[in-house]
């Protein structure tokens, strides 16, 4: 046999087992043993490399983000693994499609764009149903779900049951959920909303059906806190015409992340459902401890968390998570259709990118920055003669004032920012204005309650953020505020005051 | 100067004026311009071709499809340009991330799948705005909107004035349609529903809050119809607790497309919003027709289309369509939050790459091929001793009787269609089993009536079936058929009925 | 079992069995078959599609061209797979790099335009030789000379007998053969060449260490033939000291194919080597028939043909034959390294992408356009008063004389034709000028001949060539040659003659 | 105007402009200053980002690698906006190919691979002619050969003039070299060659058409160097008959690179050309030190490197550099025809994907690594009882005796080092053998001399080596070694040797 002949068997054999990564099994070095060892050559051939197709079989066994990183050769592979089990990506033989849905695609950029799997997740009956034609992207679907609530409990929500990726943002998500709490609560009028001023959240209450009754947050020294008294009477009239306490611990200092402990301890002892806007609370140890302890002590049906904004993909999903494992199955039957399987196959890829250990790491790496970030912050503040609001509670937003800029001006302040390549930092200024969001009134609408204040510059220290990005941030800050001041002086006599549409809002 | 001199000081130049597509300027030639005409150069410089930069601006003037496809290399060019207008692709200053979303993508292959462009669309306002983070995910979304309005008009909605692409399936947008409709209706309880048995049609009114009054459809010859009567009486008697009728245009024969201008008529005249699931009726003429006389003579508020069905794209979307254009808006502002960009982008890419003409042409190659399956139906249902239910009005699925299969081996035959590679043929058969579909009790779920019958055979010819598939799907049809009948005597004895779960449903 | 972990064990057992492209079993079928049939469930069991991994597996048996291309997603399978194979991709151990060259990528876009594959093909003792450390890039270079020895032979070529895969242009892959061939002419200082006007033919003489002997064709009627008789005096006259003679059989016209039979039995008689540049005569029946023929008769040492201009793939290999399998071996073995496994990627791509079937038929296509272009092109010529050489030999090129331009205007013809957008086709004029190449003294270069002639249009159709190509090409030469003869009255009075360099001559 | 409009508007003003990548301008901060400043608006446009799209002119203007490494996204919009400067590429006008090459790619997914551009490079003239047809591709040639230049200069190859890069191996590109040496020096005969053992070396002479003339190293303590006074002595014997001096500078230790100053010293004293295989010699600081240093004083006609050993590209390509600009034109001219693409894009992307700054850095913490390298490995042969050669002059091989494993042992042991994940170890084993690599008779191959030793392990630290890597390497050693020697015991009785074919050799 000529070393050509040795290989091309080698390779039949490869074929011949369906192997998929068993990579490199060294022929030189097989050769050489049975020259070398006769019959004994089985004494090295424990040397010679485990078969690594136990890779994949693993995942579909233990359903666990793995340990490492897969390198990105593998995720394609996988990728095409997966398309090659969905209908019309058969080889063997032509599938002919005589329905009215067959997964077509003709432009071929869109078709990879898709990786070749275009039915998308989910039947009408239910977002977690399999679809026959497509068990690829079934197969991609389920282990999303799997993968989010091995992500939940690897971030601390160890008695997390079950998870559903939604390919919808947080606030449609949320209006899924209280949808399928319809069922329970027939009589049903009110959500119960504890004020945040995205609109989202407040949109996501109408778009369900319902209305809210808004409960303004108190003041506790800087921070703006759960008014828990109030939703408590709130519960004790209304009884069963409240749906369910909706509740947010995400949000922007002064606001705190809302006292999920007590609202879950007044849902249990009145029987009314909880749900949890968090959506990028996963970010926060305290919050993370908080949901965990409000669910043991009190009552939690679901929480909802953003997917871009705490696992690094593009915007367009959200993770629904409950306690109870039977609890998502209302929610993913509440969905009206098949969905886009897009969120679910980022998910699944950047999870196996990261592996483990810096999906973890990155995590980590956000509360370090955050302490470095407030601690820089505070030192600035004081240098300029501000000051930084202290809410303990809220890891993630730092707010600090803005006493020392005029407040017609402090708007501008926020757009300089922006125009120096600074996203995400917003100016609030405080007015007696009425903002009307979905015919409902909201007093001083970005601040998250009516009382007035001097302006205020928000900041946020999300996952992903760099090291560099918070040092240049000041570096940054300091020199558009050192410009800003130094050249305010000519502007003093003008009386223009601007308010861009939408600017300072939190979107979602 | 050497030819290298010229050739850089000639992509200088091109540089220099940021050309984008103007291709081929003969170098060589012009030179032999200069050395033969001397001053006359100018005389032949109109043979040079002209810069096709003009691509890409007639793109934003006109915000119309082009009338022939571009090829993929410029597709991918127009990919990477919009995404360079996206902030955190700036090349020439590093931007930094202070909030809490800021577009962050880790796996560098998801980032590749989305081409960089990670933001999603629209702001917690409305799916209408633009984000100043995200110029470029921003204009794919703009285009999408007026490329869809642009296809409706091809079609021939030609009084369409506005459209909307959703990130969300055909139910779910229903849903967001109702609604936007809540506020102008605040009494309304209820929405009238001409039976279709699509789960996700039923759901999408308990989605948005609302509870359907089932109108069952009535039999003319062998055509499922309208019953118009039923309608108006349950108007009539409700009055303002009724939100909206929602009709059904595309569906499985022998139900016949909905009289959307009856209907139409009767909510003019009492003044009730009327929403039509168009879920896949942009690919009958009839339909189309229908809808536009129905809107001059009646009243049509929105009507659903799929993006999947419709324009070969993978699942995840829809398009909202208005006669008016200030009608758009609010069921944008309905959606609470950002979403994904995906079905913009792929509705964009896809009508890109086909261009008018080729667009145009896939739904007259659908037209043919339709007649062509219905007469092949016929003719095969003749051979047998079956025939086919006339239903004129649905051009786009056909029903055969299966009369000489056992009632019970029926739904056997579908799922051996199924294993013969046919995807998308289904088997009814009648029951007088009650199906609770979000509480609601349907009797003979499938067949969109409780009316019993002897069992029957959807087939469906949809836009991007091709000439290869019609042909061939009546030879295996043909081939399973004659052996599924020789076979039988042996069953005969056996009395083993099974309905798996989900078959013959459909899907939205 | 719920249906989900039937879904999961279903996918277990997948993996479990490597399984690649054993898509789609209908699971509900299966659950069905078994409640209706209980033991007998093997009797549909028949129905259910067979496996389709022995789609893989057929390739590495048979090593053949599939008779159907694979569809997309199947090559980026086969793409990822095989990367798998390639220490550096291994998943299950971290590979460490000791040695000087390892592989390594920095660029992840580069990466992954090498499809993870960077490992290039073969050693430096031979081309053919397989890397232990890049099995899966071997595989491709094996497949690829594979490929290349049946299509060889699907294009009437029977009696090759082995193909190497050369990642260099033709002339280079002369060179190589030449190189090879010294060993067994150690006396040798001279090849014997029939002259081409191809630079690249030439300068390979030179590249190899050797000096050409030219021996100009002579005129028969219109064409351009081999003189044979000159070329038997100089071996008689030169023996040893002539390391063979290179012959080509793809030219421009009015040059006809060498006479390679002729020139085969004299090799034969004189024994000495003969090789033959066949760039891009693969197209030309009557080239492959004599070839085959001649090597019947006559001695044929290696033929060499371009990658790019019969496979349709990008520029930068071609493909060595020879008629015996043993005489590949020191042709590999010349190459001093290891080599780019571009054009072997490339190649096997391609044909896996056409199958057998589009593969022959896109040679079929271009004869029959060839006879489509030769009539226009007469038809074209009598009409204006010109006329096609008749080389009926030459089954690729046309020539079609340009009385009626002045010779001093033709380039300038031939330059708007380009700027038209008509690619390829070339303006030879006629001149007593010597053009040095390579220190060879060349009257009258580009016309293959010292005779002079009145000035001809070279036009080509090669495969790929569509049938829109080939009448718009006359549409625009019919517009220019008219718009050309009105404007030329005004120029008449100008003397400018010009000649832009490299216009006009045949590129390798 | 509506907000819609305005962005309308601005994105027509962009396209307008044809502007690249001038990303965001806050359209919303452009209003507010419009409102609060009035006609001093000027006073703060300073502060809106300057127009970014001066990168890519940037480029064009100083055909330098950029400080800072472009980002993928941007890298992407290049290669496509290079592609449409292809003619087969062109929107405007359908481009005719009549020609026998018109870039045709009939497998989308080998168009893909190939960003679109499938041209090549250079002419059948020479690699450095521009394509007409092809200015996208040519311009990326141009801007390779700019970039290599500049890469060699921040080397410290500081009085470099011209570079090309090669889609050939390094042996290849030294053959090139060669021929164009061969016309002032028509007696040439032989190339005097310092014995390294690399078939491809002494394999590119032949291809070339020469002989070598060996010299063997001398044994300096424990480093082989060059014999300088027998080259001399050659050169005086044989004059006019050398072609050139072929030295090699990057070897496996412990032959030393050679004595390049010596050797150019006495090349320009006999005026006898002077080429330098410096195939992974850029690493090495000393090396290039050398270089620059013989050629002041010396002569040096051209070096050749390979891309994928020191720029981390994949196999296929090489840079020849030469201290005079006119000198590489006719090495350029040797080439016969159109070449690969793929190395220049390769070589080009890399470099922006790098920036100046993290190219510099890869090649600092080579020798940093190094560093680590030789401390740990002289520590490691102390513990075991072996030893290190000292060579001092070689910074990238290191050679450990292996006196404690007894011959016939030391291959397996080289074998399971490579089983075990280590590739690029290679052990060394001494023998009388006469090894016949294309006639050339070498004793005691692979060992760069006939002189007889021990048996050592060669290791290598390249660029791309990863800190992790090195240490690593030391963990696997020494558990291999530990095993190893232990498990001998049972061994010692049999005979077998083994030496598998080709192994231990150095490619190239």
């Amino acid at each position: 046999m000529t070393s050509t002949q040795i290989f091309w068997a080698h390779i039949s054999r490869l074929a011949e087992n369906g192997i998929l990564f068993d990579a490199v099994v060294n022929i030189a070095l097989l050769q050489e043993m049975k020259s070398a060892f006769g019959k004994r050559e089985g004494e090295y051939s424990r040397l010679v490399s485990k078969s690594s197709n136990k890779l994949l079989n693993s995942l579909w066994e233990k359903k666990r983000i793995p340990e490492d990183g897969w390198p990105e050769p593998t995720l394609e592979l996988f990728l095409s693994w997966l398309a090659c089990h969905d209908t019309n990506n058969r080889v063997d033989m032509v599938s002919i499609g005589a329905g009215e849905r067959e997964g077509r695609v003709v432009a071929p950029i869109v078709r990879r764009l898709h990786c070749n799997m275009t039915h998308g997740v989910g039947r009408s009956g239910s977002l977690l149903e399999v679809q026959p034609k497509a068990l690829g992207s079934s197969m991609l679907a389920c282990l999303a779900n799997e993968f989010a609530l091995n992500a939940m409990q690897l971030l601390g929500l160890t008695t997390c049951k079950a998870c559903l990726v939604v390919p919808m943002c947080t606030g449609m998500s949320l209006s899924l959920c209280m949808t399928s709490f319809r069922k329970t609560r027939p009589r049903a009028k009110y959500v119960i909303w504890t004020r945040i001023d995205q609109k989202s959240s407040l949109k996501s209450i109408f778009h369900a059906g319902f209305e809210p009754i808004i409960v303004e947050p108190v003041r506790e020294r800087d921070a703006l806190v759960t008014n828990v008294e109030h939703i408590n009477r709130l519960i004790e009239q209304r009884g069963s015409e409240i749906l369910c306490v909706l509740s947010t611990t995400s949000c922007f200092a002064p606001r705190a992340p809302d006292n999920v402990e007590a609202i879950a301890a007044i849902c249990r002892l009145h029987d009314v459902p909880h749900l949890i806007n968090n959506a990028y609370g996963l970010q926060s140890e305290e919050i993370v401890r908080k949901i965990v302890a409000a669910n043991e002590t009190g009552r939690i049906d679901a929480f909802v968390q953003s997917l871009d904004k705490n696992f690094q993909i593009p915007v367009g999903g959200a993770i629904v998570g409950t306690f109870k494992q039977s609890a998502i199955l209302p929610i993913a039957q509440a969905y009206p259709g098949r969905a886009s399987g897009i969120p679910s196959r980022d998910l699944v890829l950047t999870l196996l990118h990261q592996g483990r250990r810096k999906f973890v790491e990155s995590f980590d790496r956000q509360r370090m920055l955050f302490v470095k970030m407030r601690r820089k912050l505070v030192s600035f503040a004081e240098d300029i003669g501000e000051c930084v609001y202290d809410v303990e509670e809220n890891e993630i937003s730092l707010a600090m004032t803005l006493s020392t800029i005029p407040l017609e001006k402090q708007t501008l302040f926020g757009s300089i920012l922006f125009s120096r390549g600074i996203s995400g930092a917003r100016v609030l200024t405080s007015s007696h204005d009425v903002k009307n969001v979905e015919g409902c009134e909201l007093i001083n609408f970005g601040s998250h309650c009516s009382e007035q204040h001097g302006g205020y510059l928000n900041v946020a220290c999300a996952v992903g953020m760099t090291e560099y990005e918070v040092d240049e941030f000041f570096v940054r800050l300091a020199s558009v505020y050192a410009k800003f001041t130094r050249d305010m002086g000519q502007w003093m006599s003008e009386k223009s005051i601007f308010q861009p549409d939408g600017y300072g809002e939190e979107d979602d």
